[in-house]
């Protein structure tokens, strides 16, 4: 039996992750999103989403089952015939050693400089987005207490994204495509 | 008057960091290393250097003046008419913090796989480098720990150097040369 591989995408708030993850869904590559573990949990909680009601859900569950809670429950999503799958939203590397202990991981870190995504997420003004420097500059503190940087910092790749969405996309695909090209040799396939 | 320019230059071990901050110098930009604020500390103290005694020095010393300490004695080398100075050896968001006290900051981070570094390390073989994937790891571990990953997370620039030491050399230069281009537009020099 072949392992199944894990493509792990992360990256900071604004940096363009979603464009790289969309890109994986068109190359029909399936995509599991970790905070929709977060998000249905929330509104099991609350019956209603907010980003804060989320970042207080995302903790409380950590809290009663342990820091690897949201990527088992990621897995167990999985369909079995899907050999390779997107995970979108690792954190932490004791997230990273679940994946492993269930597959083979590569990291996929989506980068911008702290500027470009502060602009980006102005812009964008998605609800939780940021309207000041400080409130950015807190969100990214967030995420780093949870350890992104640590998994940032020891990805297989990084697509550097201060372009165009195009851009990103491009260079996406091109990294996607070379990656099923290294599974297809190793005989796997979903039918 | 105008305010200094730190570039800092961080990356994981051997991500080629030193190639990057070699190219600094050959361009006449003035390197300061964190690194030898503490080995000069751990020749006063053991009147030796080993890897494992800096480690420690490097320990006791945030133990005892905070984790500050380092990024302040070495501003303290620097000369009053340097304007614009290279900083190896960054490992968390605290230091940054004291540079972005002192100065303008600009973070590049040098970037590699975790495969390719290994690989690297491994004909390097440098006196604590590193000779199985273990100590590799744990190596990785003891940076991640100081908080490594938050500053390149963080960082302005990444240079990918997953290639040749001619390819990071030449992507090293052409950076350096438009962070002084741009520095020189605000009228800075060293007289």
């Amino acid at each position: 039996m072949t392992r199944r591989l894990f493509i792990l995408v992360t990256g900071m708030p604004g940096s363009g992750k979603s464009v790289v993850v969309e890109e994986a869904r068109n190359l029909k590559i399936p995509v599991y999103v970790m905070g929709d573990v977060v998000r249905e949990e929330t509104i099991k909680r609350y019956g209603a989403v907010t980003p804060e009601l989320m970042v207080e859900t995302s903790r409380a569950l950590r809290e009663e089952y342990g820091e690897e809670i949201v990527a088992q429950r990621t897995i167990e999503r999985i369909k079995p015939c899907e050999q390779v799958v997107v995970i979108d939203g690792v954190r932490s590397l004791s997230e990273v050693e679940v994946f492993k202990r269930h597959g083979d991981v590569v990291i996929i870190a989506v980068h911008a400089s702290p500027r470009t995504r502060f602009e980006r997420l102005l812009k964008r003004g998605r609800p939780g987005d940021p309207s000041s420097y400080e409130e950015f500059y807190k969100r990214d503190m967030t995420e780093l207490s949870f350890g992104l940087g640590s998994v940032i910092a020891l990805a297989d790749h990084i697509i550097v994204n201060e372009g165009s969405v195009k851009e990103a996309k491009s260079k996406a695909s091109k990294l996607f495509k070379k990656l099923l090209k290294e599974v297809k040799s190793r005989g796997e396939s979903c039918s």
